[in-house]
């Protein structure tokens, strides 16, 4: 199976230039010192989520003639908004597929990027997808299994390095694998002795599960929608599974008591709202120090959009709660 | 009087890069389309606030003869934390002189940055201050009269013209000036045509009602500690007055319940914990476009550092407020 490599990742940077925000590393004045932290916050990106820069990748990549025939892609989540807002963009038109379920607020937000919004039975989105592709010779931007997206991803990797090139640990968190899958592939290649390591919540360990097995350990979608963490439900594919096998130096789960705990402390201490999903990474930190090599760590903070009550509740300090 | 010009903002850029984030440039995917917003984040500086950028330029100009003496400041807030990180980081001693009302969480974490706290009334701070420099020879570092520290907030200005080199209008907070001054030595340096207009809590509006009147208008401590704002109730010096009076395109007011919305605004559409006082500017960009230049915006987001029952209180929706 081909993977990505170091030079697909490199020419992704070229074509996301303008697209994509080239987000600082942030030092944290609270991290301990024998191994110093920096935060590499995709939660900036416009969006507020890393998807931008693998949609962007792999939009740049359509070629001229298909173009006008725009894109389509099923999601309910960040890879629909990064996927219409990059189609804008550039100039191309977009349908998003998302199911019944979807909030309105997250399909206004969609509509409010300028895609064609279409909503159906959950179980029907692929499909819907495929057929619009068929119909209208669109091109279809799958969030994470695909070479273009995990190398657009890949971007982060390359950044980290470009800006840290002293870099001893990166941890990133693992759903579908495609984040995770290029920012190994840009690290490792730039610097193979950096340790880069997987988070993943343990209601959604199936990846962790998968590597320590060897091979792809399937989990339902119901026991993987348990986690808070609602961007890391998905499950690697062959394809990003093949980069974890080969380019991932470990993996680590987190409970939800340690992400809830890493939403507010980024709050407080790197003002930065995250996402359940982006905080993982500073979770593992903080809580699964023992299981993490020592030295300089860049935490991916991969996303920054929650419900803004669940935000104000993960704040609330204990003594003044309520309940 | 001698202002600070466009090539001292430049060399405090040299001075300042192994110490302060280089901020990215935000775009803001919600703003209005005939005035596209970007932020400049510097909540995100580590301290989290901007005045690590001033402290620094100062604290890097100190005579190699004095630096074993050290620094002394008085201040109980962002400023002190900033001289006490600066210091620890060019390895200079520091004393941190703060009034006896200073929460025991400020003091423990100037004292984490390694300085030495001395807690007076807070009437005698500046004498205490100016004691100590006598006896130790230390250098005090102000929180904003003077060139230096102007200079270093100026390089804010500087890396906006870098980023957005047609920028149109740049909203920049004002309490004592150092940075509205900073910011708009550079930017009208630079970028003539762009407007700098300087944003004011309604209630410590002194600056706005001094550059009407053409001179300074003092308002009592008592007055200006009405808002919200804590890091904006300081007034103007000389010094930065004569910087206002020359480089500011403007100055407009904000409401408390604009700068309370604006808070919710920053975390909720740009994933940013700003401090009221660092969103001043969105506030001002969100209430009073019709006192505002069209154009592309930058509103500069001066701080992120404010209590977590506060941030907490301004997330709650109006429908879930109990009271």
């Amino acid at each position: 199976m081909k993977l990505t490599t170091v030079e697909d990742v490199r020419a992704a940077a070229e074509r996301i230039r303008d697209t994509a925000v080239r987000t600082p590393l942030l030092p944290c004045d609270w991290a301990d010192t024998d191994r110093p932290l920096w935060l590499k916050p995709e939660n900036l990106q416009p969006i507020g989520a890393f998807k931008i820069r693998g949609a962007a990748n792999a939009i740049a990549r359509i070629p001229e003639a298909d173009r006008a025939n725009g894109v389509v892609a099923y999601s309910s989540g960040n890879h629909a908004q990064a996927v219409a807002y990059v189609a804008k963009r550039f100039g191309l038109p977009a349908v998003i597929v998302v199911p019944e379920n979807t909030p309105a607020t997250k399909i206004d937000a969609t509509r409010g990027h300028g895609a064609e919004v279409v909503v159906v039975p959950i179980t029907d989105r692929e499909i819907v997808a495929e057929r619009l592709v068929a119909q209208r010779g669109a091109t279809l931007v799958p969030p994470f299994d695909h070479l273009d997206v995990i190398a657009g991803q890949g971007t982060i990797g390359l950044e980290i390095v470009e800006d840290l090139a002293d870099v001893d640990v990166v941890l990133v968190p693992v759903s579908g694998g495609g984040l995770a899958s290029g920012v190994a592939t840009a690290v490792k290649g730039l610097r193979p002795d950096a340790a880069v390591i997987g988070v993943e919540p343990a209601l959604a360990g199936d990846a962790a599960e998968s590597l320590a097995a060897g091979h792809r350990v399937e989990w339902s979608a119901h026991d993987r929608a348990r986690t808070i963490a609602d961007g890391l439900r998905a499950a690697p594919s062959d394809l990003t599974f093949a980069h974890l096998l080969a380019r991932l130096d470990g993996i680590v789960t987190v409970t939800e008591d340690q992400i809830r705990d890493a939403v507010a402390t980024l709050a407080t201490r790197a003002r930065l709202v995250a996402e359940p999903s982006g905080a993982v990474t500073t979770a593992a930190y903080l809580h699964r120090a023992a299981d993490l090599p020592r030295g300089r760590t860049v935490a991916v903070v991969s996303g920054g959009n929650l419900d803004r009550d669940l935000l104000a509740s993960l704040l609330v300090t204990p003594d003044t709660r309520t309940s």
